[in-house]
């Protein structure tokens, strides 16, 4: 784990990513636009004309053990794989329910109940994952995670969200866009 | 737990409290200055000619289980009592040797080995309390935590500190500042 790394993801009409589509899953969503920006880095230009802007800083794990860190850290690929060419952005909120429970009610309900690791683990190596924090910096969202994946592992990843959205963490989540993209 | 609160603590020549000392306790210090401002809010103005400005965000808890959050939560006082004219500001930085840790590992270092809240459970309510966050702003420090006491108990409040620098938790501390104040 390195230092926090700030990402802007910029909506617009430039970037390296095309939107194929942006669906809101829980409550509002976002503008349409063309393509999408990941731009890293504190003091990094977004560029101009966005249709919309959402950050994230990557920071150290929240919830997961030492024997689970070691599975994943184990299994889990880098970005930028080059026949990665399909990406998911997806934008979360969870409740103030959510976070007013203290850390171990947290975790049991993100692990021993929602399975959020073991279930995560059983799409790896296909699916490629970084997760942003937004909450502590105003943003609207409080997770940005992002994926990338190959297009013959696009049915795989649809189904990883399926179980996710059908776990006992997800009654937490208020917001929720799903945003697909390809390069 | 409420939202998250952004808050600038800005040294200059304006601000409610008047800083009586700044002293480096691990690693680089800051500059002295005469008074401190203390300014909450995602967009307020930092007073200007700022000597030194460190920000932070209040957060959910990281660390506490049910238990302690409601031992916790039955004991600590609010800030601005009447009463409570002597504060301190300590800035601080744990090491990435820390960050890499997993939950359990941190976990296990702060409370089974560090006692970190049954001490601090100890000089409550004489020492109201709030942490800020600090890394995920990119931020020098990690955590600014901000206390308030009466003067009558300035020296059960050093207490408190000597008890927490001597723990296993401190050894990742790489840098701290311990800044007193007035009002």
């Amino acid at each position: 784990m390195g230092e926090p790394l700030h990402v802007a993801f910029a909506s617009g009409l430039s970037g390296t990513w095309q939107i194929d589509s942006v669906t809101a899953v829980v409550g509002e969503g976002l503008p349409e636009a063309a393509r999408l920006a990941v731009v890293e880095g504190w003091n990094s230009e977004i560029p101009p004309a966005a249709v919309w802007v959402v950050r994230g800083v990557t920071s150290h794990d929240r919830y997961v053990t030492r024997r689970e860190h070691d599975l994943l850290a184990a299994r889990q690929p880098s970005l930028g794989r080059a026949d990665a060419s399909r990406a998911a952005l997806i934008p979360l909120r969870k409740s103030p329910a959510w976070w007013s429970l203290p850390q171990d009610e947290r975790r049991s309900i993100f692990e021993e109940r929602s399975h959020h690791v073991g279930v995560a683990l059983e799409y790896l190596p296909a699916v490629a994952r970084r997760l942003h924090h937004s909450r502590e910096l105003g943003e609207p969202f409080d997770f940005l995670t992002w994926f990338e994946y190959a297009p013959r592992d696009a049915e795989r990843f649809d189904e990883l969200l399926r179980r996710l959205r059908a776990t006992e963490e997800w009654d937490y989540v208020q917001r929720e866009v799903d945003i697909r993209l390809a390069r």
